[in-house]
């Protein structure tokens, strides 16, 4: 039974994950960081539009973007940022050295993004004005980080 | 004060998104929907390796990645299925037309990976074997969909 269930189990993943998008090649970690970053920048950029006044203000749909951006924030990403990964040495990676050597700054400032992400989702439905100031804090929260620890374009 | 909030909110906005990671160039629902099955693929790869035994069983751990597999899945995604985004009309997509043309049974395939990966998060922390039961249900939801409305390899 057990034999079987490892079996079962090993075909249903090999049919999973084998042949997911993008899914082969490169390092695994990069990979699941830049996905990760993408999927920030997909709902950030529905809620950077609609402050801007690109598109118009929907607050059901700013919810639920601000809510997807705060729970990515708070997701457990400690197996992304795996040590070695660094721009130069493994390809896809922008991240500065500085993530390893500076660990409390860098948590700081990841601690920064889920902070102005659960504020956001909190506000983000209660009108255009408290959508800007939300997605602002945001904002500051990505660029502070990128300026410390995100490299040059490769 | 409304222009400077709306001229502070693009600002942090340029910031924050010009540079995401691979954030340039291509379809943005594309790149989005790749982004989550990337996320998918690696908190699902992190399950699989306990469920197959290449690493060890880590009930905290495994409760973490399923949790963030259920997030994801219940996202909204309907931003990301952007009619005319098939394969070979757009670059890196491999959505078949059936897509659109089924909507009913993508809609199906799409509540069953709901419904797996929250069952898979309600048992992933209660041993192996559940863990290697929740991870087939799982796999068996994404095979299914990709089955139906995935393209081959580009």
């Amino acid at each position: 039974m057990r034999r079987f269930v490892i079996t079962a189990t090993a075909a249903a993943l090999a049919t999973a994950t084998v042949a997911i998008a993008g899914g082969h090649g490169g390092n695994p970690a990069v990979k699941a960081r830049n996905a990760h970053m993408g999927l920030y920048s997909f709902n950030l950029g529905m809620l950077g539009d609609m402050a801007k006044g690109t598109t118009e203000y929907d607050a059901a749909a700013a919810s639920t973007a601000a809510s997807q951006l705060a729970a990515l924030a708070a997701f457990d990403q400690s197996a992304y940022w795996e040590e070695g990964t660094i721009q130069g040495e493994v390809d896809g990676s922008r991240a500065k050295a500085e993530i390893w050597s500076d660990a409390a700054g860098w948590a700081a400032k990841q601690e920064l993004m889920k902070t102005a992400s659960a504020s956001l989702a909190e506000v983000a439905g209660n009108g255009l004005e408290a959508l800007q100031g939300g997605v602002a804090g945001v904002g500051e929260a990505c660029g502070a980080c990128h300026k410390a620890y995100r490299g040059p374009r490769n």
